[in-house]
């Protein structure tokens, strides 16, 4: 029956469908630099191509392939453009893709261990791995410490996992939610602040930096005295390694030993810097790590697994599981009864989950250390390259510190001259930087390490910004 | 350089390892049947096939493909086996493998409308069709009402998102967050106790069902006035389409009319039935969606599309947007500020986000309205003629109505005999049931409605059944 029934596509079917999508793509990969990296159409303009409703029958497979190229390709900004130098990167190397396709065939539910024991153990060994390769304190390990680690979806869901679990851990003695307190630098990502907001919390501190950008531990102290003074309870803290804004890096012990003498949850945010660690050059960037309950990377970002794919990382599991575990009888399961398996649903707030690790699996064999290694150091040696240059330039200004592979400059004749450096980078539609301001003052963005960016293209990106300025 | 650096795939390594895997799929479709639908490894054998840190070099593709067959299949629970008669069915029609590998390809971000356009577009579009398909009021649709939909995870982030909407809400005008009180029936989903716990409820009441396990209203509005009397202030009501240990349907209008009378955010949580909604005969369930504040339905579990999709839906998207807004200057953009566009960043928690619409549309698409509502019809069908059986059967009675596709039975010698028959059932490895239990009394879980199941597939159940029984 299901062979005939209307819309359903035949083995057969899937397979000369599914070469056809492969040669699509990789004849995409062949030509992206030839595409406009921002996509020119209007608001509007795609949906205006969709017909309001569902059609009355099922539509052949042709049909759809045309349409992906008539109404999504000119709506897509392309992110995989090796002039893509906006925001952070969003990583998509092949091996991932190719392991995003096998898991969604495989359509495995990774909810409990027995619902996808391979989903389940392939993730631990992962998270495992990253540990090492990131240079994070063994205990973290599941297979030796008492922490772990996760996928979630984003930083975002990362981070507020982390406020979720420090606002039990502050109020399960009776306490009110009403007083727990929040800390991040008046840098952090929006992503602490709307975490913040979403887990109830309704005091965060945004706290004082200094001249690159770091949290100022003393106004941190200063502030956690005023709202114990207050009465209120302060309860969490994030230290970033590597802000949104410039990748400025707060100071990871200092933070964490205030958090320790207030009794305060420490969560380090790294999901784009925490890359960089497979280096371990970088690694003071996060030296104190031993003073941290969670910590958030994003392999996504900057180590070449396409979205989502972001690690979660706990110095003790016991207390994520006391927040998140609920065992309905529908889950009930011998496996998870005998204590001898991890069941992720607890780690997380979805119940459902997808096999997620098999491409970050894939990216890091296919790369091995050395190869990723070599990746990093690249981008990093590309942006020290353009900073030299802007450094040396007498219309350009840095704005910040580059500890890893983003570089921050502005125009000397203020606003109006640096929004037109970056206006006139964007406008070419074969490169993308980000517009951006700090301390009330414009700067141009540039982030070095789109998976397909060489050389050529950081060298080309400063030509256009050295005539322009 | 890119071409050269260690772990790179090429555009031509690419096609030629993707025509591989796509084959390596095409025979998986043929020979799904064939696979033991239950992984056969015990605790730790997955892992300890997998060294304990990454390799140093690079490995090529192939080592890759041999530890898909060797280390993750033994380890793969086939819940795309025709067999598949457990929990709910999760989604995993081609169009939608597909659509999933090109969303990975692209590895276009759709955090802001300027990030992707026809990310956004398209999923708006999907959104309005799925108004229109399922029958939910049409001031939910972006193009024409005040309200409107987004592509979330999983129904758990949907529901913890109106939980946590509900809350802005009561809290917003200075009351404690302390007091906040949900209510949900015994039946209701685990997600919903989780959510709330997460989104920081400290109250959570569990209401009585009648003998079809639906909530009974009087003693929702009973439990409401002992709540207003003990000072606490009533938040959020979850109706229940569709329950998950028997698809139960929750009076939605009786419900809703409670909610406007006391100021209670109203969601309802149609995860599994939502997709039965694409059949008008089903809509009676639920009706009183005109007084519904948020609508939850997974288009990946009976509707075709594979994990995640789950699509949430709000009457009036303002206080969504309210209490999920922030906006700093590096996501600042021309297209954001005209108003002219959705920005999904601001619809739920997380920041980035993947093409999930794409594989929804090529689903919708290929089977059509007419294509879908077949899908249903059979499936509601073969378990309709279950349920017959199993009420002709002397040794077995059914525990519940089967409005969708769930057939629920017991032996009627009691517990011990129910669990035999759903061990029977599962020990044969080409079919799985769930065995469950309600009231303190055992029973076996039939769901019918895995992509590939086939009327042939329900029949051989029931002759296993029948046979154990």
């Amino acid at each position: 029956m299901a062979d005939t029934e209307p819309g359903h596509m035949s083995a057969e079917e899937f397979r000369a469908h599914g070469h056809t999508l492969i040669d699509w793509i990789a004849d995409l990969l062949h030509d992206v630099e030839q595409r406009p990296i921002q996509a020119p159409v209007e608001p509007g303009e795609v949906r205006a191509k969709i017909p309001p409703t569902i059609p009355e029958h099922g539509e052949p497979f042709e049909a759809l392939l045309t349409d992906l190229d008539d109404i999504v390709m000119p709506g897509i900004t392309t992110w995989q453009h090796p002039g893509w130098f906006a925001y952070f990167p969003t990583g998509a190397a092949p091996p991932s893709v190719l392991a995003e396709l096998v898991s969604a065939a495989l359509g495995s539910q990774g909810m409990l261990w027995s619902t996808g024991p391979a989903v389940t153990e392939v993730e631990t060994a992962m998270m495992d791995w990253l540990v090492d390769l990131l240079g994070l304190p063994s205990t973290w390990r599941m297979d030796t410490g008492p922490g772990g680690g996760v996928l979630q979806m984003s930083a975002s869901d990362s981070t507020h996992t982390a406020l979720v679990v420090a606002r039990h851990l502050a109020t399960r003695d009776g306490g009110s939610t009403d007083d727990v307190v929040a800390y991040v630098s008046s840098q952090a990502h929006s992503s602490i602040e709307k975490g913040a907001a979403v887990a109830g919390y309704r005091h965060l501190r945004l706290i004082d930096v200094d001249d690159t950008f770091a949290m100022r531990p003393s106004a941190l102290a200063d502030a956690i005295a005023d709202d114990v003074a207050e009465g209120l309870v302060p309860t969490f803290v994030c230290s970033a390694v590597g802000t949104t804004a410039t990748t400025a890096v707060d100071p990871v012990r200092a933070i964490g030993e205030l958090a320790r003498t207030h009794g305060l949850w420490h969560h380090v945010d790294a999901a784009y810097a925490g890359a960089a660690m497979v280096c371990p050059e970088f690694r003071h960037h996060q030296d104190g790590l031993d003073l941290v309950d969670s910590y958030t990377f994003n392999p996504h970002k900057w180590l070449l697994v396409n979205f989502d794919c972001s690690a979660f990382f706990v110095a003790d599991r016991r207390p994520l599981l006391d927040t998140l575990s609920i065992l309905p009888p529908y889950l009930r399961n011998a496996a998870t009864e005998s204590g001898l398996v991890v069941d992720y649903r607890d780690w997380h707030v979805p119940l459902g989950r997808r096999f997620r690790a098999l491409k970050l699996w894939w990216v890091l064999r296919s790369y091995g250390r050395t190869g990723l290694q070599i990746h990093i150091r690249r981008h990093v040696a590309w942006a020290h390259e353009l900073e030299e240059r802007v450094r040396a330039h007498d219309r350009l200004a840095l704005v910040a510190p580059t500890p890893f592979a983003l570089v921050c400059f502005r125009h000397v004749d203020g606003d109006a001259a640096t929004r037109q450096v970056a206006a006139a980078i964007n406008a070419r539609g074969d490169m993308l930087v980000t517009p951006s301001e700090i301390d009330g003052a414009a700067f141009v963005r540039v982030s070095v390490g789109a998976t397909p960016t060489e050389r050529r293209h950081v060298e080309a990106l400063w030509r256009v910004i050295d005539a322009a300025a």
